[in-house]
């Protein structure tokens, strides 16, 4: 970030705005971390630790969580560059006393006791939370999830649904929503029927949007598959594998996926519920990488994919995320065109920097100020909204600085006004928090 | 863009350099604007209106042309982010003497009228040319354009061949095309000499180029359909569905249009007309869009698919604007290895700074000054030439100075001169105007 | 590249570190240019000048070198925009003395002149690298270079394998390997036994990495193929081709080079040596372009492609270098996430400031610095060291300036320190020279 007044300005006016945090993964029953194991936890910093060669077995389940945290923080300095190591410094700075502005050895037993001291505090979730400015976070919720005791003036529920259109063939995945909503998944019309149940009970309990993460070569396209019908006998041998308990392999897996797929745009259409798509993502590419440290993805994708979905329900707002920088130029055109597109966040391997100021300026510049979700956090632990955000609004400051008030196409109240509506507004409009 | 003196410097200078637009789409006999409607009426800020919430019933054509700019202008404050509110401040600022910074409802009524009044001068065509220093202006005219009654110190025609290409089995094209050659296109060979009469027409006419706009997927290689010869029965069968009056579907669809756009290739050859290609753009992508609001494009092309053309047609120019910023990587590079490939503009969803700034720059560093034609408006009406022209002389003054004069590659003169070249002499040397 | 002090100083200090050039084509026995012919006929300034609108006849081998110079020489001012018009300015400011800052035709006879005295010094070679700041320099050698009378202080053999994974099927390539192992290549089981031979014979000779390009379709996986067992009859039938001296098209070729690639792997692994992967490169795009100006890049690939490699080979270090800008994201957050993958120079087409900037930024930004080699020159004769390397290092101070040191991630020193780990520190203990 350039650090002229003028952006140093933007940014702290940019902080004053009460965030709204549309997509994060925090567990509302302890959002916060409770140990420094909780922060370098995190899959960035295993995955970097790892990749910079770490050996897997210091993160086994058995492992001391202070020595399993200490094997991480040892390998810090090999990626003391990355923007992942400055969340880090952030945090510890911000939160845990720390002074230093490059962690050595000597830091880690220091820092893991400042760490549990601060984390200790009762109220801790409450004081990070109003340190960040942060108001409400947006939950990540399984479709069997209960949704019990949930503060609901902080967190907002949100159906999760990869495991109901990717792995519904999977017997633990038919019994879960069995059990959780007294219907047996055996052909389209009952998973319907049990969809609808879910997609009840998460209305009832406050739920603001449907999420989803898919693979790049995904394409929800009946028409690809000529499904003029529901009853047409393919969907019914598609169908037909739930019971056999196999993924059917191929069309039949591919067909059961659209179908579910596209009964949950119908769900959310009926529900008036926003439909997250987080588009891109490959599971398991690097098959012994450590925990959430083995998805890529690959650049050969395109919204064109999803038109005809986008065509079909005009009703349903689509919040979509992408995974690379390439396509967010497909994304700027599609929120630009379709009335039901929205630009959501700069999300995983697009959550840099380089990408993030590339992409937020194309947006800015291009799609309506009315339909950009700019950020959200996708973090596991409170703690780390405060630098992400922060990543993101330096980034934001220095955008609007360069682009909109030296150009003269606003003034700074305007700019800070921008930053308002695409950091808190527009998820209140979009999602009715 | 920055705002020091050496860009300002620059720009100003730039300014000077009388423009030849190299491809618009504005009518010669009715090329300025007439009301406040022509100018809200661009599908930019249509769509845009649209996409940011606007019923597109507002547009119809039984409204009146005073309300359905009133609706158009009500819904820019949704999107006064974009860049295309800014061409249309910068309008009302030059030519409608508007004096605001954010246009509010209250200003409607004013700006409709001063710009009745304005456009309403007998020499308003002349008066917006000569304060946008553009000299010469390219039109897109379909084949069967009658040209009578251009004003051919002005306007230079150009021929639209995306209807022989691609829709020549529509009976309606067949007919026109039969009515403007005296030749039914029955099958490749009477297809030719329609072609070739046509181009005849456009020759005599005062034509200086071609152009065409091709889907992402187009591939017009005869080796991959193994087309040796004029007389393959392949051939034959394909150009039977002209009389039939249907596409005649998959292979024979292609192989037609294949066909033809390689005729039209040939003819380019023979008539010495450099040959515009405007790459990536899937039609009625968004099948509910407003009018020229409906097409999107698609990221998995490369110029690879144009190499056999290109290879083929060495004494044919091709002009080339491509939809994706990621694909300007493959333009310049293309550019830079082949001698008849010039980079064109910067076109449609890559017309946003961001991208323009990012491929301007990386074919200045790579590609031959002599092959670049820097940037054209594609405007359809002439009051878009000065802030779509000015957005590039801003960026353009913007990269000669950080990367050309600052760096010492250029004095501030030889920047100037390559300003000229890429803005006018290589469309004077290319199309021969 | 920004002029400010802070930029200068980090430019100043990263000239002093000492550089290992991990890729480049000179030849060891005659690495500096004897003539301005040899600098002025690098393929850069041939298939410029061809693609401004040279005749390649011009080049031609029997035409008097001074006056084939005087020919490349004669169409510079059509290229003087580009980069690489900068190294060639450079050099002979640096080198010969030249002391304006554009070429005319006067200048060329006093430019030969200069230059023969110079590269006529016996100790030129010792020159050159000591002023580019040079320590050792990679070869690319033919499997069957005999390696002999190589300075080793000075120069490390490199294997390349493209003979052997594409074209073993030409009677040429497998006589060579026959002359090189004295081993006949006709089946699977003596082509590993030759490539073993070959493998053995680089090591002795102090070989530090194996390398190959490879073309932006190519799919190394096993899988997709269904090879399970070296006895697959697929398999026998593949190699059955090379003694039938064809390619044997389509699949039999895939399988063989395929198997071949895979077994250079193997042998990496066994030999311990990295693996250079060089992706994306379409050989012969333009069939009449001038010697090595012919090949182009096809931006729809992927590393996804690469993946089951990285996961089969996780002892292996692949070097990996793309082509397209977009696939740089790609491969910093495969680098990110594949221990064994290391991100790896700025090639050929990428290998403009404008992709360098936004490239280096995000692997700086991304990817653990421990696996980043910097850059490499790629270079054919000794003297384009300098002006290519010093390209990358006034980015690399521009990049450390604004993204690490302004923004107080590094101190100066630690910049600095950063910038010598990615480019010497890194390459010697990836290569372990």
């Amino acid at each position: 970030m350039s650090q002229d007044t003028l952006t140093q300005t933007l940014f702290a006016e940019i902080c004053k705005i009460p965030l709204i945090d549309a997509h994060t993964h925090v567990n509302p029953h302890q959002a916060a971390s409770k140990t420094l194991d909780d922060v370098l936890g995190y899959h960035y910093f295993t995955e970097l630790a790892h990749s910079a060669g770490m050996d897997k077995a210091a993160l086994a389940p058995n492992v001391d969580p202070r020595e399993r945290c200490r094997a991480v923080f040892a390998h810090l300095d090999r990626f003391d560059n990355t923007v992942q190591y400055g969340w880090f410094l952030e945090i510890a700075r911000t939160f845990f006393g720390y002074e230093g502005t490059r962690f050595t050895a000597l830091d880690f037993d220091g820092l893991w006791d400042a760490a549990a001291k601060v984390l200790g505090q009762p109220d801790w979730e409450a004081q990070v939370l109003k340190r960040t400015n942060l108001e409400r976070v947006f939950l990540t919720n399984d479709f069997d999830d209960p949704l019990k005791g949930i503060n609901l003036q902080r967190y907002v529920p949100c159906l999760r649904v990869d495991d109901l259109v990717f792995r519904l063939h999977e017997p633990g995945v038919r019994q879960r929503l069995a059990k959780a909503t007294g219907i047996d998944a055996v052909d389209l019309q009952s998973a319907k029927l049990a969809l609808g149940s879910v997609f009840g009970n998460f209305a009832r309990a406050g739920a603001r949007a449907c999420a989803v993460s898919l693979p790049p070569y995904f394409e929800p396209d009946p028409d690809i598959y000529n499904l003029t019908d529901d009853n047409d006998v393919e969907i019914a041998e598609a169908f037909k594998h739930l019971t056999k308990g196999d993924e059917g392999g191929g069309d039949w897996e591919e067909v059961r996926s659209l179908k579910i797929f596209w009964t949950v745009a119908e769900f959310c259409r009926e529900f008036k519920l926003p439909f997250d798509l987080m588009l891109g993502v490959n599971r398991n590419v690097y098959e012994n990488g450590v925990h959430q440290g083995r998805d890529l993805f690959d650049q050969r994708t395109s919204l064109v994919q999803y038109a005809n979905l986008f065509n079909r329900f005009p009703d349903v707002t689509f919040c979509v995320s992408v995974l690379s920088s390439a396509q967010n130029q497909e994304l700027a055109s599609f929120s630009w065109i379709f009335p039901n597109v929205v630009t959501s966040g700069h999300w995983w391997y697009a959550n840099i920097p380089a990408y993030i100021a590339h992409d937020a300026r194309a947006r800015l510049q291009a799609v309506p100020k009315t339909k950009q979700i700019g950020y959200y956090s996708d973090m596991y632990k409170l703690e780390f909204g405060l630098p992400k955000f922060n990543m993101y609004r330096r980034i934001l400051a220095n955008v609007l600085a360069d682009d909109f008030v030296r150009t003269k196409v606003y003034t700074e109240a305007q700019a800070v006004e921008l930053a308002k509506l695409i950091l808190r507004d527009n998820v209140r409009t979009i999602f009715k928090v």
